[in-house]
């Protein structure tokens, strides 16, 4: 790893200065910090000299404390300091990152409660990270935390990318309106869902997007949230202010923590350029380094799986539909008649690994395999799967042999049903099992209200289970992908295990009803500012009913925009989502997903509009190739790319899998056509994308 | 095993009859069953011709289901059985039981809603014991039982011994009042608890002991709790009915069900003869058999403990005093201060050793010997124990060693704070830990509010957590000892290896100010209907002033009556609680504790009334050696004890331990004399029992 780390350390104790002012290092940022005359703290944020955030307050209220973290402050001590490193990541968007930002460190103390805490504000070229800290200490050891008082007070009506604040669950379209809006169009944003929980009209969720009126974009989310219930934000309408607003347990708390202890970082991103808030590594930085040690087992996955034709309702799950229900180790499965439309069966999951191993891909996941799938969803069922029990027809060793043999590695699927107490149990054996059969990756789901009943996802309970999951996993050298648990807030520098999150609504929704064709232009702006998202991209047949005719779902979006994704919604797991008979038909469209590298030396995020547009570029690791994708939202758009990120001196050909002229993502999503051109870092293209379309782009060097 | 089983099954059918009777096999019981018109079902139930208990309804009423299981039910079917079977416990109050009894199942069905319950019935010579079924059906799968509304309609105000009703703690002082005093009483009654919760001023606990003004005494308990939540009664004042009121979870619900399944059974014990209801073994006949195979290393066990010096205050379970809080495996115990009041250190264990070796004991146990203790009560902590690690002055190995050339056991100590989750989560490595180092049982404990928040000691969660922690167990050969946890309902017959519970007022109680002197004349009646107490007796000093000066407490009994409790409160495992100096004080006294057999082959319950006295004789198992033993309330009584039980032919001689004439369990409690005696079958005893005091005795063959 190559380190430059330049300290400088200054300190200033004053009794007496109640103002404090921190500026970015490109001093485009600028905080300042001050205590009112009851002690309260607040903070405000400028972004080359204008208003950002307003004098906004900050503190925490506690249970059963009169006093709280609220107010009563007097500034004990000050400090700031310089730091600016280079590391690298196991896996990303970069091989390396510099983490530079200037940092203030105020110390508050309660003299009449004889207590302190520690707000720790560090400032990056791209925005503000702040922190709640308690420092081991007599008066302040254990503390239940009613509510956090942190604030954000916005300076306009500005226009937000959000969706509903919610204890459960991210899988909503995006909705974008003035922040006065928000309440008005709640329950029109709000979809259905297998487990979700509003807290107000006025709620939304982070990472918040927003634009100002004077073009400035800014993003609100928090970062390393550990051992803390999520934040969400509440607007408080009259003044344009969002207030934090923690997610309860069973009984309405909203933390239980024992000092030495820390908050997750609120973080504020402010730039008057979008492709600033994509590049960031903000939420990355604000993490603490890799705990794993050895991670050479960790590696990008491309993969493939027996699932899309369960999620469109083609194949079940389920091996059965004869049962009300099943118990676990009593019910006999080799005596009940079988569905006929069980995918997970040894003869059909060859077929894919034949597919997957023909077309280079890393491994196949299969859900379905294990028994338990007849009465999974919606019974609040306690002993719901033990992790470890195929079903008749999956023969696991047959399998793990075959693809072996073929090189693709099997991925295993635990669905826990939200029942955690359950999963906890079989955990180890799990993934034993796992080890046992050569699975080296996970994707594990929570889909459904949380057991113990009255937690939440995005509770501090059920948050440090989805960690002690990730943490076990580590010492059977697996790697996990969790789904329906919380968003991912860059855990991921500390446990490069955690290679994957859903977490927001993705791709299988496209056979639920359908997203917008404008999604995939903000999830990266909103979602992924935490982290990567298994996006799960690849469809190619968009007709729905073709797959199973009782859906009528339409996927929005063209073939050249599903091709894109790959390249704009980053992860480190990529998987073709699709049936291997849809590519069949498609395959030199498939081609680009064949070709697309997984791991990245850099990334270049050369035009971004959030809810219209996003281009990026990125240059595949240990190597000269690079990868282009573009996607559009609902309006048509011309775009030029100029190519000055390639290498000088080199020559490049590029092949360009564009919208077809009259491709559209409703009315004719599969038309694309494919070109290949020479071009150097001098060249410039300019393409065209549909509605819900966009463009991806090799370019390999010759 | 010796069986003697009659089955006759007779088949009735019937749509037209509304009212079904069944016997007891001796007659003396009788229930009758009816349908009100509007198909609601009522029981009833006579002793020897009179009226026990009134009509009174069943039913369960359910979330999100307006009929519920409640009315507009039919009979369906009808059987009846008689049942009789010897059988052998692995160990108990006798070597062999007989579980006799008539049966009477009624299938119940809703015609409108199409679907049905079973409510089987079965009448022992000593009283009734009921339950629902839920067969496995279409139309009933998965339900949420919002309420039980089984009733036990009194036939007047009788006088009751009872404890308020709590969803976390049994540790209460037993009141005796008219059931129209109850919630007069009820705020006396409380007594402070580090976990406790109250529905109402009119509930009470099981089992429920009742006398009427006829001399009939009553006793309502539940058998066979798993997978349900714990049964309170809740007194309707007007028309002295108990209604069921179940333990509810985070979220309000009272129980999660998924067809096929079993409500635990209601138990109603009658008899004008107080020693039936302590002779019956009705819970345990309603339990499944020994489901745990080889049994062979289970064992009742005679232990000793490095327990009441910190009980007292005059020694502690945590290491160090410095320390606000710890975080495991972060604090470095080796740097802290030691308080210097340590028990649980090599050197001082060692002592117990010594001492328990002498004179013959099986194992030690020792608490505080952990990581963990500083901080482990009322802060709500998760991460509390990990139960493997040591403090840094508590050498396991070498302990172990010692403990081993010694001929004695070390009894593990798992204290788990109520966290749930992080026991589990250390289960395995517990119990692993445990067999590497040559511990075969371990003493749980649930002090403090459950984690996760929000649920209960006695809700279906952590009930099912028990059971979890103790079949776990089992796979490990490991005996569990559950403090805190639901108060045993014959559980043990299906899982012998659970040896005990607290789940009561036990003797440490003694130490927190003291318990009533005729306390343990009514756990017999109340707490062990369910099954045997680790009540943990065999306290010599009195006065606790003497262990600590800081500690006014006074152990409100006399040493016989310390003595006696080995016979009276029947548990596999008996431990003298007191420290080695406190019995070298009184040797001759401590002979009988040394001398008490633990495992029986007879039982016979000579004399009781709730309240005031108890006296049981019981022969040793596979021996010729019988023990008695009498424990008195607040009034010096005299008591004549036939020795008919005795061998005939045979002679023995009996040595008996009585309070001396002027003891007294405040002002005279240590005053005791010690008399041999030749006896024989046809011997009479006259013996005096002082307030607060008793009498043992061992009569061993000559």
């Amino acid at each position: 790893m190559k380190n430059t780390i330049v300290l400088f350390g200054l300190l200033l104790t004053s009794l007496l200065t109640y103002g404090q002012t921190l500026k970015s290092p490109n001093s485009e940022h600028e905080l300042n910090f001050k205590l009112n005359e009851a002690g309260t703290p607040f903070y405000s944020l400028n972004y080359k000299g204008k208003e950002i955030i307003e004098e906004s307050q900050l503190g925490l209220e506690l249970v059963d404390d009169d006093t709280s973290l609220m107010n009563g402050f007097e500034i004990k001590e000050i400090s700031d300091t310089i730091f600016d490193e280079t590391w690298e990541p196991v896996w990303g968007e970069q091989s390396e990152i510099r983490n530079h930002y200037n940092e203030l460190v105020i110390t508050l103390e309660q003299p009449k409660e004889e207590r302190h805490i520690i707000i720790r504000f560090r400032l990056f070229d791209e925005g503000l990270g702040f922190r709640y800290e308690f420092p081991q200490q007599k008066n302040l050891v254990y503390f239940v935390i009613k509510e956090e008082h942190t604030e954000f007070a916005m300076t306009g009506d500005h226009t937000a990318f959000w969706i509903p604040g919610d204890y459960d669950s991210q899988e909503y379209d995006y909705t974008i309106s003035k922040l006065s809006e928000i309440s008005g169009l709640f329950d029109d944003a709000l979809t259905g869902n297998a487990s979700q929980e509003q807290f107000a009209e006025t709620g939304v969720q982070t990472s918040l997007m927003m634009k100002s009126k004077d073009g400035i974009y800014i993003n609100l989310h928090e970062a390393a949230l550990k051992e803390y219930s999520l934040m969400n934000l509440n607007l408080d309408e009259s003044s344009l202010t969002f207030k934090s607003w923690l997610t309860p347990d069973a009984v309405g708390n909203k933390g239980y923590l024992q000092a030495p202890a820390v908050s997750p970082w609120r973080t504020v991103m402010v730039s008057d350029d979008a492709t600033d808030i994509l590049a960031s590594n903000m939420t990355l930085n604000l993490n603490e380094p890799n705990a794993l040690g050895d991670t050479s087992w960790i590696k990008p996955i491309k993969y493939m799986g027996v699932w899309w034709e369960m999620i469109t309702g083609k194949s079940t799950w389920n091996y059965t539909d004869e049962l009300p229900s099943v118990k676990l180790g009593e019910t006999d499965y080799s005596k009940t008649i079988p569905n006929g439309k069980h995918a997970a069966n040894t003869e059909h999951v060859k077929k894919y690994i034949d597919f997957a191993s023909k077309h280079g891909f890393d491994a196949l996941l299969v859900e379905g395999w294990n028994e338990g799938w007849e009465d999974w969803f919606g019974n609040s069922k306690d002993f719901v799967f033990d992790f470890v029990t195929p079903y008749p027809d999956f023969d696991v060793e047959e399998i793990h042999d075959y693809a072996k043999s073929k090189n693709i590695e099997m991925m295993m699927h635990h669905e826990t049903s939200g029942a955690i107490r359950n999963y906890e149990r079989h955990l180890d054996t799990a993934y034993q099992f796992m080890n046992k059969y050569g699975y080296t990756s996970v994707k594990s789901g929570y889909v459904g209200d949380i057991i113990p009943r009255g937690e939440r996802h995005y509770g501090q309970w059920a948050i440090n289970h989805y960690l002690y999951a990730v943490k076990k996993a580590a010492d059977y050298k697996i790697m996990v992908n969790a789904h329906e648990a919380v968003r991912p807030t860059g855990l991921r520098r500390t446990y490069p295990n955690l290679i994957g999150n859903e977490s927001a609504r993705g791709t299988e929704f496209q056979a639920f009803g359908g997203s917008k064709p404008n999604h995939v232009t903000i999830l990266p702006f909103t979602r992924l500012i935490g982290g990567p998202m298994d996006y799960t991209p690849g469809i190619f047949e968009m007709d729905i009913s073709k797959l199973n005719p009782n859906n009528n779902s339409h996927v929005n979006a063209t073939i050249a925009n599903q091709l894109a994704l790959y390249v704009t919604m980053y992860s480190p797991l990529q998987m073709a989502a699709d049936l291997p008979e849809h590519y069949e038909q498609f395959m030199d469209a498939f081609q680009f997903i064949k070709d697309i590298a997984i791991d990245w030396d850099e990334s270049h995020y050369l035009e971004a509009e959030p809810g219209e547009y996003i281009t990026v570029a990125r240059k595949a690791k240990d190597s000269s190739s690079w990868f282009l994708g573009n996607v559009n939202g609902t309006t048509p758009r011309k775009t030029k790319v100029d190519l000055d990120f390639l290498e000088k001196g080199k020559t490049y050909e590029a092949t360009i899998y564009a919208d077809a002229k009259d491709a559209h993502y409703k009315t004719n999503p599969q038309a694309y056509k494919i070109s290949t051109k020479k071009v150097t870092s001098r060249s410039t293209l300019k393409l065209k994308s549909a509605a819900g379309g966009g463009f991806a782009m090799s370019i390999i060097e010759k």
